[in-house]
């Protein structure tokens, strides 16, 4: 192995370009010579692939989003681009491949090496946290970190009016961010697609607090099948109680933004143990985290199976928000 | 003059804290002594007025919201609700009033100055910066300091995807927060309710900047009178143009949130300056800043005067996004 | 049992408050009594030991420091102090107790168990991470991201400037923020009180990255025995290579500050599993993290041992700055 | 005047990026080429000048320290250096010059005017604000508000030690942050180089306040002639008065970090002021601002006056912090 490959792909999240500096630097520091791949999947068909250095890592590990690019391709998903691809990296002579991004990017990196023996390591970068196989992914630290802020505003302003506000945070199938959030915000009520707790429960819930003094609550909610869920949220609400709730839907800035040490530290490590895994060898596997432990999951394991939110946040943030 | 009464109406405003501590420290300095009005004309309404002690200002000059609650009132438009009003503050010997609020909330003060001589001075305090007679109002610099990081953490994802996104601030009737946030994020183009940018030439613009080798562009527009504003722009250019642009509405948590060094200081300063306009026998007139200097403004001009956005922000912005 | 003792001990760290909260929401959901304890042993010895309610608790989440103040006692480290406190406790008809600090904080709680039988549960709550038994520690996320800001705000005029800084972080005895900070940072070097790295190393490291066309540089040292080891270092330098070196000594800063996501979330697990420790009849522990997971370990094992720093952080970010 | 040069000189300062990136795109606009400068004089005397495009402009606003880099030079204040200087830009074409910094940069600015009549129009950029001429300069918003966030940090950490801290800000011969800082932050005592507000006084103030309730206090000191001074000050007090002063000195930190909105707008407004201002012919200027407006001020009597510090900040200050 002589030349290697980084490209992300999917949903940008903050330490992407962590793992791309720690995938680079490692890579050069045992004599390989490594190519940025641009805007993932789209890159390899395009030939949009150039070699990068030392220097050009200099002052990226503090910025957010990706220098790669990212993009979905759906060309990708056919054999026809996957052997265009692959024809396209074989020409420049990649011998191997680190991804970094989400489930669908893996299912992609997976195909690459089940049909053309292009060996594949895996870097779980996506906001969500919802790879089966790491306890955390890349972006999930800052983006929980950047909703919890907005979330401490909101609760000035809710606090100063005794209001009643819905805040719908990111996270598709997923209730990660909300939780984590929710509890860590002390909200009174989190909504995920997991746990689509019942809007009479929450009503009740509510009104008992303010019997018991509390003026002003902030419920949360993920987005769901599409964003937008906050909004059918307060109409129940309304038409049940009467009580009028705000909405304020966080948005793509949970996406952007300096990641915070955490996900640096973590994109900074697994973009080095992707390295380690190519050189020993290893291929077709993400790179994950148990604890404080790196691991190493096959991308088989890692696409076919689901990982569920933690049901113990959502029951420890409901007794502490009473 | 022996009590003064001090209450927040309208919307909450970062610093609304800091001028309510100068209120109470500056006025117990003079020997005046200070009650605190819960939830603005409300609390008038309903006798929640409460003395306030040096100490109770301990450790607020760094918070958002206000201590003292707000509130808007129907009542208080009417005038048997001002009679009532009138005769409780008189009932509690309250002699003068310090009013933190926006345009509404003066409406109010000088009503009851002029119905029963109920000696008060406005402090403007509104993110929105809408109020007529000071450059500045309490909470603007720290609302625009909010949606900025908003702003340039969805820069981040918009470079990474080489997307269009469209970013809706606050301000419901006024451009001063779209103005100054598309010009300190280096928005595209920005709309305000004053300069409804056309979205044709919108649309040619950014085409030209895509031509010129810019992928990403975000666009600012004020909420106008209502919330949603920015899904209305999306699918105008989608429409004319088949661009896709993703939405962002930043929402309340620009109300919210530690206000910056400058709207503590103006908020100080304010808030000592009204109590000694009171201690010189003035009042029905706000406090306003032009330029780095504090002014005395009518009340009735504040109220019966529009505020006009500088124009000349948003053509600077536009030949600086090129 | 039915009335039980919480306390803040040892130096402050984020976080603390929210732990707070969930050993008195906690306590109260299961119809315990909670007593909060002033300043720590201090208020133990002093009768400083009130009642706490849910409402007490509301709005503190996401505050620094700790409500209930902290200090350092050297009357509790004599049997007769302890004796004090006991009997005061007693008095009270405080029937358990958890303490939240570090390890002079858990050795006193322990001699109280011995001596008094007198159950407590400890709760780890220091910037430092420096605890033996918990992978982490409640404040030191916090911490690092802190002083990681203040380095992202350095290394813009390092990087201006063309210049060589040292920054020295907390971390008396050991270097979990250095090495953390200092990986997380992009750091060209990272001395810590167990890798005293060599100064003649360093230099030599620094010439070696100018001449690859690195210009600016930033080393890390925690402060170990007293602060200001910095300056030591940027003397060393300039003598042996006639480089000059900025100093920069981040301080106190890093003790406060809202707390992040991680540690919000981290401190109300541990506050809630504490009080459950105590509800199950077990004591004299300290509740734990191993990766994600809570655990118990006894504060005898806790106090006797040093837990060490990462070593392969240290390896990974020399690597990394190249 | 076809070609104009841009250079930043002096102290780094945050905003430094938005008026670079407002020279090039305004001159461009007209239809100018611009040259950016290295270091600001050693870029001129070792002609390291190179042509700026739009797209080099991209992305930088939001970034602190200067992309072109600066460096105070000694041989510039030698008329040889100059006329060196003079020589390159002559041979390269450059007629006119955008001069971004402080005093020093001005003296040097204003001799090239007059030894070799190159027109110079000057821009304040200093976090220090201490520009006769200019009521507000570049970076001073920023580095007040980044001082600031550490304050209330450190105001945690005190509140809940009970402690005496003292912080010692930048700002060499002028008290512009400390007072802004100490006002906003709440301090108990400023101390400017203006201000030597006497220690004893200080003392009894802090006895009194003791006193009255309050438990920790937090002094502000700008650093003087040399950074430390908060050391002296911290002797001082215990020496007289047996308090325990903790010291934190907030350093370079001060300088860096993305620039708030107020900072951007400014740089944009004057780096377009000063382009314009050379179209029209005039220089040997300085943009400044009075109040919101931006005023044009020879460099002569900017460098031959001092700018003073209000003291009404530092009297309103004194009473709100009782």
């Amino acid at each position: 192995m002589k030349r290697i490959g980084v490209y992300t792909s999917g949903g940008d999240a903050p330490g992407m370009n962590a793992a791309i500096r720690a995938v680079v630097r490692v890579s050069i520091a045992q004599n390989l010579e490594v190519y940025g791949i641009t805007a993932g999947y789209l890159g390899m068909l395009e030939n949009e692939m150039n070699p990068l250095q030392l220097r050009d890592m200099a002052n990226i590990i503090q910025r957010g989003g990706t220098i790669l690019k990212t993009a979905r391709s759906t060309e990708m998903m056919k054999p026809e681009g996957r052997t265009k691809a692959a024809t396209n990296l074989k020409n420049l002579g990649i011998d191997a491949l680190v991804c970094i991004g989400g489930d669908g990017s893996f299912r992609g990196a997976h195909a690459l090496w089940e049909e053309h023996q292009i060996p594949i390591v895996g870097v779980p970068g996506t906001i969500d946290n919802d790879i089966f196989g790491s306890d955390k992914t890349i972006g999930f630290d800052t983006a929980v970190n950047t909703a919890l802020e907005a979330i401490d505003r909101i609760r000035d302003t809710a606090a100063s009016h005794d209001r009643l506000f819905i805040v719908e945070v990111m996270g598709r199938n997923s209730g990660f961010i909300a939780s984590y959030v929710g509890l860590a915000g002390g909200a009174e009520e989190i909504f995920t697609p997991e746990n689509v707790a019942s809007v009479d429960k929450s009503i009740e819930r509510i009104k008992e607090s303010i019997r018991r003094g509390k003026t002003s609550s902030i419920l949360i909610t993920a987005e769901g099948q599409k964003p937008g869920r906050a909004y059918d949220l307060a109409d129940a609400i309304r038409k049940k109680s009467g009580m009028d709730a705000k909405v304020c839907i966080l948005g793509h800035q949970q996406r952007g933004g300096s990641p915070t040490a955490a996900d640096r530290i973590l994109a900074s490590r697994m973009g080095a143990a992707a390295v380690d895994a190519l050189m020993h060898g290893q291929c077709d596997i993400m790179i994950g985290t148990e604890g404080e432990r790196l691991v190493q999951v096959p991308l088989d394991l890692v696409t076919k199976n689901e990982k569920k939110t933690q049901m113990d946040l959502l029951s420890l943030a409901s007794v502490l928000a009473t």
